[in-house]
């Protein structure tokens, strides 16, 4: 089923990455290239203001705390209530609510949230983005202000612990995995390139994708 | 280190796909797109012509036979002896020397035979093309003649066969797996899909990788 607004195909684009891989400036920068919008840690500040959460407390939990009930039809995996909290099944259920609101709207990048999983009857196109270790180090680095000082080996841990982490919220309702291209449209290596450049071939891409060139 | 031919950077693009995934299409077309040649089944011919094997022999054991002993610098695993037969060693060392040829004469696509491994050293770009098995099913009926009567089981035993030998033969030179997009720069999903409609974002994606627009 494909949902339309007013007669015209809706284009959703949800980008899952690797950390590290530049896959949150991708989901920017193909937006600003499609001229729609782009959801990224906004959809965490939008559920704290909309649902009264606290923003810190949202940020800790959101991809992050795995012990998550997510009791609606898309589920498939119901985790023992024991290792939930209440609270972090609120905020699931609310950031879910809020990425179909958004989404419903119109055309949007969504980055992360498992967005892909979350509006999958809207039929949206799924991207993919990752990266060798060094090129995903190098980028940690470049972004890392300079109050930061992580060993190189720290980084690789947490990038590790990161990607494990979203591998296992998304393990809770879906039974594709997270990172297999099977589960994607598109996959896109970023090693060693400017996710500038590839831009306006990943927008027509896209564009051709949705049969609207 | 970056192969040129006159000063120019080469841009060898190699096909690595799924059986049934238009990944051969895909080369062609792309092939087309960008001006350059591309070679696929030509390369056999090529070899038996040039080394004087039997055109249907080697169409047999080529990218089927894993039992071959590869020799080279580039290889990594020697198969033991007694699996092996002197004239498959032949072939694919023969096989592997043309593309190497081919591949220093210019730009060109290669579709198959391990190509983003024997040419590694020239940093091509390496593109795999999958796709889901209604979708493959639908295209490998739509390709038989009238004089095939397959069912859907037989097809799709084929299938995953020829993957398997794919996957096999690659695995005798190189770590890095056959259809993991950790081995590949862009991987494409065909499904429901029509590659034409697909190509100019595609050699839009393979001009700026090699950033040349």
């Amino acid at each position: 089923m494909e949902i339309k607004n007013g007669g015209i195909m809706m284009r959703i684009i949800t980008i899952s990455r690797e950390f590290g891989s530049g896959g949150r400036e991708l989901g920017k920068r193909l937006a600003d290239a499609l001229g729609i919008p782009c959801y990224d840690h906004e959809i965490m500040d939008m559920v704290a203001e909309k649902y009264g959460f606290d923003k810190n407390y949202i940020s800790h939990v959101s991809e992050k705390d795995i012990r998550v009930f997510y009791p609606t039809t898309i589920a498939h995996r119901l985790i023992a209530p024991h290792l939930m909290t209440q609270q972090s099944v609120s905020i699931a259920v609310s950031e879910h609510q809020l990425i179909q609101e958004l989404a419903q709207q119109g055309d949007c990048v969504i980055v992360g949230r498992s967005a892909d999983i979350v509006l999958r009857e809207m039929n949206p196109m799924n991207i993919f983005v990752y990266a060798d270790w060094q090129s995903k180090l190098n980028r940690c680095k470049n972004r890392a202000d300079g109050s930061e000082h992580f060993s190189e080996k720290e980084i690789l841990k947490k990038m590790k612990q990161i990607d494990k982490e979203r591998a296992a919220y998304r393990s809770l309702f879906c039974e594709k995995d997270w990172g297999k291209k099977e589960s994607y449209h598109l996959c896109i290596n970023t090693s060693g390139k400017e996710i500038k450049a590839l831009i306006p071939a990943v927008a027509d891409y896209v564009r051709l994708w949705f049969g609207q060139e």
